[in-house]
């Protein structure tokens, strides 16, 4: 978490002072959870949360003594809240308290991230029906392939963050388990009854099977899905920054008042922010196989996976709200030049519809590998600059052999090609429901 | 994939003569689909399905001069079909066929990946009711906790499989998606028409909107479930390795009559299986990096993940199926020391009750951490070997005067402690079916 | 390893022939070792060779009985050799042989990549000084920024060419390590003289302080090296298919005769080599993880970094040795456009000069952030259409104020921007040793 | 970086302030080389020296205008230094600044770091010293193999750790370059030997051929290098959680006065710290990864390499130096037990010298394989408990055949079996000045 890609919320949601309240919160549930079974005095929750006074400083201070957070964490408590604190914790071990702690917190991060998808796809929406017949090239490899329209692109980067929306609900709903089992899952003094209650007021489920921790599978799954995010942002980053080469042109990141691109240049406006989305992406990435090693924890756990998750679980969660916000002012602001679209769109005279000419040459009767070679070797010299690719073909006696000079024009027609866009939109724009979820 | 962990079907699977029949199997159900709307002539599909003979060398010997995979197909199965081929591929792009392939065979690996999983959990259940009522101790961070039922560890891992089971199945439903849609996915010389009933014919759904390709994302969500299949069957194997340990001896690797252990040293049993298997998550693992690396594609498609995805596509699958599969032998086949299990269980003298004298001590009144302090100084006491812990404890004037003899010796209460183990057994097998879906 | 990533010589040098001919090799100058230093009876080594008929079919169906490889190929030479063999191996573990071949094995395909590397260079050198006066825009961001040299591209390939070699030769020497050091690594039944002879007579060093296997960083270090390689090829393919993209067309791989660039478009040519090369460069990337996590292993060894090591070991050599060879083709065969070159040159109307301007109008005393706002609102003008970039400062007051028209066409000088690039070839090349290791 | 795992000397040295400091150390310098070759006002740097006075919180207030930190520093520097900072940055572009300052604070952090491997050396050494001629068992699978002195394990520590200085500082050599070439490398407005001035006094050595910047694949190598020495820090830590195993217990981390090992449980003491350390290295091989996906930037540079160098540049170097502390008191402070050492060395009964057995059958005239099954006999009834290994070798009729009481008794000799530990040592400290350069 470095202050340049975090958000305030997001800091705040992982701060010490928050944590804390985080494990207050599951240590009075599991209280009043016993409370309600005859365990412990009733009451005793509701004066702890009176008495006490948190202080992250001062538990930070008994840490350096103990060794031991939670242990820290209760002194201090109990240090504030006096004698009903000794009610808390009954039976249970650190672990408890810090996995259901953590899955409320990765929970409250990943609803801010869901809100993040959720306000990205519907900026995705608009500028896909803004620009939905617009034509402009469509490129494979990076060359000139055949025409699509614009609205498309945003089109196709809407479903697939309904796509991620799907993994990362599921992603929270997979770690939305906590454990109030005891120091190795066998509830030695505590009972399911207890952790039931407990997690069905914080929200959670309870792990079916604990060791002293919360199985680390789950965790792997909510890394992993972030890191997808993190990649299909990159995706969308990657084809701003084509957009905006010097030599297409066809888009670019909106250019503030007073922004200077340069140090040395000043006519430079560059596609910064697309190339930090590409960047931070490799954070996702590389953070998603720590947590995949952390996975495999020796018998009834050993605690290499929390250094790790103290790190990667703020990291994570910060940089994935602080891209989805980037990306989405990004799109919003996005300036499109449709006049270079088209201009990109006839760069290479019509050879862009040799598909459509091969196919003419088909349904006239030559064989596909024949027309294919009738097909390209006009294209070549096209592209070798010896003429225009229509021109060509016309004068190709073996093409207008079996294609007169009408049908030959046929083939060059772009509102035919971009004829099914409408239908592909309806699809995409109407299947919501099932695409959010799956 | 090298043969020494490869099982026959997957070999099958992934050669070139079973690519290319699914390749058929693609272009033929689009060429019936373009006959049913009137496109081809009818029966073309079945000409050339009765005409065909693939060989696969010779597609090969093709492919060296068009250095092109699917052109070479094309031009061969011409060769063989004979005029009416020509119909075939009408309107497609490679890709058309590549990626609807593609999802065929992955999802064909998936199947028998998923049988794998399901066989292993048959079971690991068998030995979690095997083992439901043998005691032994729960170890955190490698130092003995409290008592556990051995069961609940065969269980626990019948629960992640089970989450595996889900992640596993999703990912299959993730990329079980073709396209038919040409060379820029806005169906130029298709429609979505064809594409709808194509892909039925081939239990697919079409790409919602598509490039050249199907997005990657899907790829990515398969491989990293894949990833964390392997995480969770390192999980295993790492606590098979600690049982087997000289110094732990609670279970071990099944040793094959005429089986040798060591070049070097006629004594040596070693997990050598588990070890194995912690070597091959490693891979898995890696790869789901590199199926991360393959979302960012340029514009309407760049080929570079296809390199990637020609050596993992296989490799993954093929591993995951192997590591199912001796994973699943090595469980059947564990051998397991009750003996032992119990020896470690008194090796530390019934320290492994200090949590239970701990709360008896709050229970008589004394303050949380007070309590603590009384129990650790006994407990470090025992563990430097200054006398037994349950002697130690009765011999302490200050826990003496809260607690009585009697009082202190009820902690020391093996069944008492692992009272909640039916519950949990039946919990998590009675959770079957949500368990598999979620 | 897959045939179509595969060079025949990387084939054989990872087949299993070569493999026991290997271990066969480390034996036999264990064997002859200690034949000079009396352990072993004189000539037994050489009767063993003369004997001895590997047969690697025979030897896998042994290690289905033994499941060990070693116990499988010992017992092979002994049933071939017959009696003398039973000296080979004294006191002598798997690994040693294992470890030792492995040493020998990759030292054997980093000369071929290291020949690869080398061969690359040439080409690069000699491309480097065809273009050295060829003058290209130079991007930063993608972004029009200012002139370079063309040869400087590949100069600066060359340089970072040298530093692979030199990484790469520091890893080769890194993994130049054997060890006749038996079980435990102590010479339990061997003694470091033996080792010595034996290692001196196969080119190798021995480990400083072995344990069962030669300490892992060594080939950490090896895998991660090569993916470091793995990117350095991957920014030049990545250059290259920015050069081809149709509205660059600075450069483009070379077409073949017969060569089809897409199935459904007759016109396409694609740099699809180069995406083959970023494609595979991730595989690199992966493996070295899998290297990395191989360095751990529990106490005097675990084997689980041998099935990762039977996978990456041949893959990314195999592969590395492609990428060499492939790469080093396509730079041969680049086809420039010099005509684009200059046409993408002058597309900004000299607003690549506008540094030149602003250094221009400091010198003449204005304030660095004042003359940045002058010629920055004049670059934005000229970006939106309004005007040629040297007429609009021609004509805006603030400029004139302090530069004559004369000196502000001074500052349109493409010779002066790249009066240095002699220097830096001559820095280049001439610094050839020194490169080469550092 | 968080608090956690960040020692104080590393927050200073990634401060914004000191980060400010070196930009303009490398700005002055640039300018002061200017001055000597009189194209700079002598003096300038020194006024500006004189005057400037940076403030961190200001220097990002202008940032949120400009959006770019090189611009808003040197607009910072020109408010408080007044006209003469006009000359500041004369022909330079902001990476000139950034990543000449970044290769000085990579330097500043490894310098550190590598203090850190040398202090963690010494106390290697120390104790490879103390415990050289400690009996323990080698352990090969988990499984006990043959018996090790207990000092060689921290004699193979201190070499792989001498290995590790060797990678880091040629890591530390590969980044230490500067560039002060402009824009785009070819020192359009300035000049080799301005460079070379600026550069030496800053103690760099200039980029070979630079593009906008110096070349990531130096970057890389410094973090894969980093990525190393985190599994090899892993590995050492690996064993202490091994060795402290309940069942081990051959050594353990120290145990604080006012320590708490468990919540729930008194009686524990755990290896956090090792555990710790394992999970660490996790990140440091995570963020490898990223930096291996910034060495392929586009053209004469792209920006995304920048923010993942903000994370992982403070992030790795600041964990390693954590580690190598942590690292170094927890082997100071490793409390050994021998007699745990001498019991598990007892544990299989003479197991352990089964291949002392083997070889003297062989040297007896037995065939390898057929003396491999008359101990592999004997020592599987021992495992399974039938006897002593000895006494069931001793009534084997078929090993006394060849073998008499007096030459089985001779096989079970410990000092014989580590004779050579002295020379390794030797071998290994006396090789210490090579050691540490390779």
């Amino acid at each position: 978490m470095i202050a340049r890609y975090t958000r305030q919320e997001m800091a705040r949601l992982w701060s010490d002072e928050h944590r804390y309240e985080v494990w207050l919160q599951v240590e009075l549930a599991a209280c009043e959870a016993m409370e309600s079974l005859g365990i412990v005095p009733k009451g005793t929750a509701e004066e702890v949360r009176a008495r006490v006074r948190l202080d992250a400083q001062r538990i930070l201070e008994i840490e350096n003594v103990t060794r031991h957070d939670v242990i820290a964490f209760l002194s201090h408590v109990e240090e504030t809240a006096g004698p009903p604190a000794r009610w808390l914790h009954l039976g249970m071990t650190s672990s408890d308290v810090l996995d259901t702690a953590f899955a409320i917190l990765l929970g409250e991060a990943m609803d801010r991230i869901l809100e993040g998808v959720i306000g990205l796809r519907r900026v995705l929406r608009e500028r896909a029906f803004e620009f939905r017949t617009t034509p402009c090239v469509g490129r494979t490899h990076g060359i000139h392939a055949e025409p699509i329209a614009l609205g498309l692109v945003f089109a196709r980067w809407y479903a697939e963050m309904g796509r991620n929306l799907g993994r990362l609900r599921r992603a929270r709903e997979s770690i939305a388990v906590g454990k109030i089992a005891g120091a190795v899952g066998v509830y030695g003094n505590l009972s399911p009854e207890i952790e039931a209650r407990c997690l069905a007021a914080l929200g959670l489920r309870p792990e079916t099977v604990a060791t002293q921790v919360v199985a680390r599978d789950r965790h792997a799954e909510y890394f992993t899905a972030l890191a997808i995010l993190g990649a299909s942002i990159e995706k969308i980053a990657l084809t701003v920054r084509h957009w905006q080469r010097t030599e297409v042109g066809e888009a670019e990141e909106a250019f503030g008042r007073g922004q200077k691109g340069s140090s040395a240049m000043p006519h430079k406006k560059n596609p910064i922010l697309s190339e930090n989305l590409c960047g931070l992406a490799r954070i996702l990435r590389a953070d998603a196989l720590a947590a995949l090693e952390n996975v495999a924890l020796w018998h009834e756990r050993d605690i290499s996976h929390s250094s790790v998750e103290r790190i990667i679980g703020p990291d994570v969660t910060t940089l994935a709200d602080f891209m989805l916000h980037r990306l989405r002012g990004l799109i919003e602001g996005l300036v499109v030049h449709k006049e270079r679209c088209d201009e990109n769109l006839g760069r290479l005279g019509g050879l862009i519809f040799s598909e459509a000419v091969l196919l003419r040459l088909v349904r006239a009767g030559l064989g596909r590998q024949e027309a294919y070679g009738l097909v390209q070797r006009n294209a070549l010299r096209a592209l070798s600059g010896e003429g225009r690719f229509a021109d060509l073909l016309s004068d190709d006696p073996d093409v207008r052999a079996v294609l007169s000079k009408e049908a030959l024009e046929e083939c060059f027609d772009l509102p035919h090609h971009l004829r099914h866009v409408d239908a592909i939109f309806e699809r995409t724009f109407r299947e919501e429901p099932e695409e959010a979820s799956g």
